[in-house]
Order: C-alpha cells, then structure tokens, then sequence
C-alpha cells in the first residue's frame, strides 16, 4: 500500500487505535508497505472483503458521508458475524474526487470510526487514490475459535430454518430515501438502511454453543440468499409466507411496489442472520436474542428445489428477486 | 463477501488452489461469507491492499488482460516482499462491464493465475460486481517470522542506501506502450512494466539474515518513495546520482522527454526493494543476488533533507517527482 497525500492520510488515522490505546492484535500499518497481526493461538483467521461503489451501494447525493462511512465497514463485518466470528481490524481502499477529500472525508471518516469503535476494529492499512467517482473496498481481518465457524453448507434436510430481525427494514428505507418527497437521513425509518448492524453477538453465540448448522448473512435479499446456502449445502428449503417476520408498512403506504412481504423476501441489506438447526437443538433457541427475534420461516428439504408456502395455502417456487448487480 | 453470477465465479476457480493440491493454511472462501486462514505459529500476518483501476493504473485499450491480471497481484506482493515476508493467499475484488465478463476476463484470470502458482498465493475469496469500468482491489495476505518484519522506520544516520535491480526500466516501457507508433505487447522492452516481479527472495534473504534495518519496494519511483522511507525513519539521505543503476535507453531514443536518469529517479512501478544497511553488515551484501543486481546509492544521514549529489559534484535538493495520483 502506498500513500501520497499526507493530509489525506492524517485525517484518516482518526478511524486508526485510539491514540494510546494497545491494541494486542494489530500493528498500525498506515505509513508502511502493509500492517502486521498476530493471530491469536487457538483461532481460525476470517478474511473477507466487499465492494461499496458510488452509484451501485450508495447515492452521493443521497447517502450522507457519515452513514457511507458507518455501512462500508458494518457491512463487511456482517460477514465476519455469519460465519461466528469477531470482527479483529480493516483496511480500507478508497478513491475521491479531490473535491471530496476535505469535508465529506472527514464525515465520512467519522461514521466509518464510530462503527469501528463500536465493533472493535481498528484500520491498519490502506490504500488511497484520486478518482472522479467515490469507490470503496474494505477487507475485514476476523478471527473465530478454530472449527467452530459456521459455514453455508452445513445445513441438513429436516434443519429448521431461522432469521434473525425483522426483513425488508433496510429495503423500505431505501425506497423512502430515493422516494418524494424527499425524507430527512435523520428519519428512523431510514436508519436501518443507512447505519446496519452486524448481528455479532448472535453469530458468535450460535458458534460458540454449536447451535447454527449452516449460516449466512442476508445481504442480497431473502430469496437469493436462501438458495446460495442450499446450494452450498446440496439441499432444498420450504418457508411459509406466514411465518416470515417482514416489516410493517403503514396501510395508507402499501402499493403494489410497497408490499410488506416482497420486501421482506426480496429487499436487501438487512444483514440479519439466515441459519440452520437441527430438530433436536431448535428448543435451545430463545424467542429473541438482546432483542433481536429469532424466527423459525421453514425447513430445509432433500430435495433442491426452494418452496414458498403463501398464506393462502398454496406453494409454488420461491423466485430468486433479490439484488443482483448483473441483472439491476 | 457475495457472488452473483455463478458462471464469474466458476470462472474465478481457476486462480484458486489447483484441483487436489492441499493448501495446508487456507480454506477456499468462495461460495461462503469469507475465507479462512490459519497463521503459522511464531509468524506474524501481513496485512495489504493495492488499487488496480482502469484509466488510473492501467489502460483497456492498450494493456493486455493477462498483464493486467499478472501485474494486479504481482504489485500487491512486492509489498509483502518488502516487509521480508511470504504471501499465503490472496482476495480479489472485481467490478467489470458485461462486456469483459468473458473473453476479458478469461485472459485476466489466466494471467492472474500465472501470478498465483509462481509466487505461491492462490485465491481464496472476493467480492464480483457489475460497473461500466474495469475496478480491481486485491488484498494480499502473508506471513513473517516473529520480529523480523522489515519496517521502513528502522534507517538510522550512516546506513548505507541500496536499491535491487534497475530503475526506470517501467516508465520507460509505460512510455513505449502510450507512444507511437505503437509497440506491441510482446516486446521486451515492455517485460517489467507489464509483468514486474516482486522480490521476494531477496526481501526474504534481507529479513532472516538481519542484513537491511529499513525496507519499502519502489513502487512510486526512487523520489517519492526514499523521502517516505526517510520521514517514517526521522532521518534524510544522500544519494549520487553517478551510483544509481539507470535503465539503458539507446541514444537514439533519448530526449529531454526519456532521459535516463529521470526515468530512474521518478519513474514508478519498478516494484525493487530500497532498503539500508547498517555500515557494518554491509560488506556481507553481495553484488547481486540471484542474477538481480545490489546497487549502493548513497547514505543516511541525520538532517532531514534529501540530497541529490549530481554528476558534475554538484549538489542538489531531491524534488519528489514520482507518482502521485493526486498531481498527476
């Protein structure tokens, strides 16, 4: 990684270790070629990165800095949290207009540094660049106690299928948010949307107690999320319309385009826990976790096809509507 | 991390750990949330991550895909190179017009794999997704044995300054692709611009044998890059220009525009290592190690002003004329 403008890089040390806190792991790389870590002995060390690109993620007239700064690194957590484990530093490639390496930089820094603060995942490293578009890429470094992740293809017919949350939230923010009239950013309805929570506490206990068989997190929307653990896992699923917790939109509200379960079926960037239990662990699940619903929506099935059971009774194939940057 | 078109990451599989080969420390990531690595006990992680954009660090129209795909890992690696460290296995973001999702990207693909089984780095996650340019960020993941990473701040007054190779070698390939009348790919003049190669022996000979205090690879070119190794070290440096190892340029081609010497001193993508040595250690420095020539250029020294000695003995201010995105 390299670094050409220093000012740039002053301000971003903001999201770095706070000053003078040790951080056992990590070794603050900003400034040399790349940042060191010490894994911990006993662990499994989690990698995984994630695009978040002007224009495809965000709106930069829409999104306000902050809240691009919060999501870019909270989404990548979420996978970290969907195979069980915790989050341990990042580092962030980013590109702007020099138009924007002033003010919104530094809002944008101070979300991206409230959700590290709040995670416990300082930035080490980087790398940085001029570009006419704002283009983000961050990797998380996690760490989870070794053979306790929880994969997606760990999932057995008979499995009863879980989510966590409530789905559809982050899809009708977004809607809200490009609607008119325009809604403030400060809007609660917007907030799931715009400042995402990695379900964290969750994904670790389920590892931790071995409850989850297979689990991923609901990034791209229930129904094209459900197939890829299936097809991780060589099976089928069966979920009933009625039991899926979606969100609730207002009667005066709801159309044809706003319908509560499409959302919930097809809407993105929930980043809720999607996981697997066997029959015989399902009692051990609480009805929520710190608050958060645990819902049972189905059963995971032999065969691979992937049923929805409507409310009326009848079922028919669960269509794969959600986000699909090749197809959007 | 989340993938959308399963035929991309068939595709991607092929710059994965070969069918059959066991990779004692990595478990392949794509299909789940995130990759999973074990770190060697008594080795510390090495952390970095490289821009690679279209129209910034590469042209469509002008550098071959399998370059492309070469030269994206290849410059990430020279930056665990520089630590004295060895990749284990690396993670590619990739955003690509429809278009380039196939021939394109098979050619990518194929150089990138090259890439992949020389320096023994397989893939092992990323994210994909849909843009109307070429965007590549690749995170390198190495390993270094404990307290022997190379830092750049380790220089002190009196190290002897050296750098691999020759400089300017890049730039001036960079120059004959951009120039006319065109040049072709294959010509050899355009090697070490299209397909660098990271030094990873001899970062790795430098760190277990103790032999450089201070290292970085010169990415940006020698009058960028020394003033950084200077300021994390809180040190200066003198350098004569009649010692630095400049490309061969035939006299006919030379102009005010393709000087040697500026190709050598401003010239980026050379990816050698500069490095010092403590004036002790450096007589165990051979001439060149494996074929690659070791070149001393000048000395460290405590004020912190960087110093070019000229040709005719004059004396001159180092004015840092590398590349810099946000002056270019």
């Amino acid at each position: 990684m390299k670094y050409v403008e220093t000012a740039l890089l002053a301000r971003m040390r903001i999201a770095g270790p706070a000053a003078g806190e040790r951080v056992r792991s990590v070794r603050w790389g900003i400034g040399d070629d790349a940042a060191l870590f010490v894994a911990r002995s006993g662990y499994e060390t989690i990698l995984t990165c994630d695009w978040f690109l002007e224009g495809s993620h965000f709106l930069r007239d829409r999104h306000p800095a902050d809240a691009v700064g919060w999501k870019c690194l909270a989404r990548a957590i979420s996978d970290v949290a969907a195979m069980g484990g915790e989050p341990r530093c990042f580092l962030l490639s980013l590109a702007l207009p020099p138009s924007h390496a002033e003010r919104w930089l530094d809002e944008f820094l101070l979300g991206l540094r409230r959700a590290s603060r709040k995670f416990n995942c300082p930035l080490v490293g980087g790398d940085t660049t001029r570009r006419r578009e704002i283009l983000i890429n961050v990797t998380v470094i996690g760490e989870v106690r070794a053979g306790r992740a929880v994969l997606r293809c760990g999932a057995r017919p008979g499995d009863i299928v879980f989510v966590s949350g409530l789905l559809g939230e982050a899809e009708l923010g977004l809607r809200l948010l490009r609607g008119k009239p325009r809604v403030h950013s400060d809007d609660p309805r917007l907030n799931k949307h715009l400042y995402p929570e990695p379900r964290m506490a969750l994904g670790r206990w389920l590892s931790d107690r071995r409850i989850a068989a297979a689990m991923m997190d609901l990034s791209d929307g229930l129904s094209s999320d459900l197939p890829r653990l299936c097809a991780a896992s060589g099976v089928g699923a069966r979920i009933a319309e009625a039991q899926i917790p979606a969100v609730g939109v207002p009667r005066p509200r709801r159309t044809k385009k706003v319908n509560p379960m499409d959302l919930a079926l097809h809407g993105g960037d929930d980043y809720e826990l999607l996981f697997t239990v066997r029959p015989n662990k399902a009692s051990r699940l609480p009805r929520s976790f710190q608050g958060i619903a645990l819902t049972k929506i189905g059963e995971i099935a032999r065969d691979r096809r992937l049923r929805l059971i409507r409310s009326n009774g009848r079922e028919e194939a669960l269509p794969a509507r959600g986000w699909d940057p090749f197809r959007h």
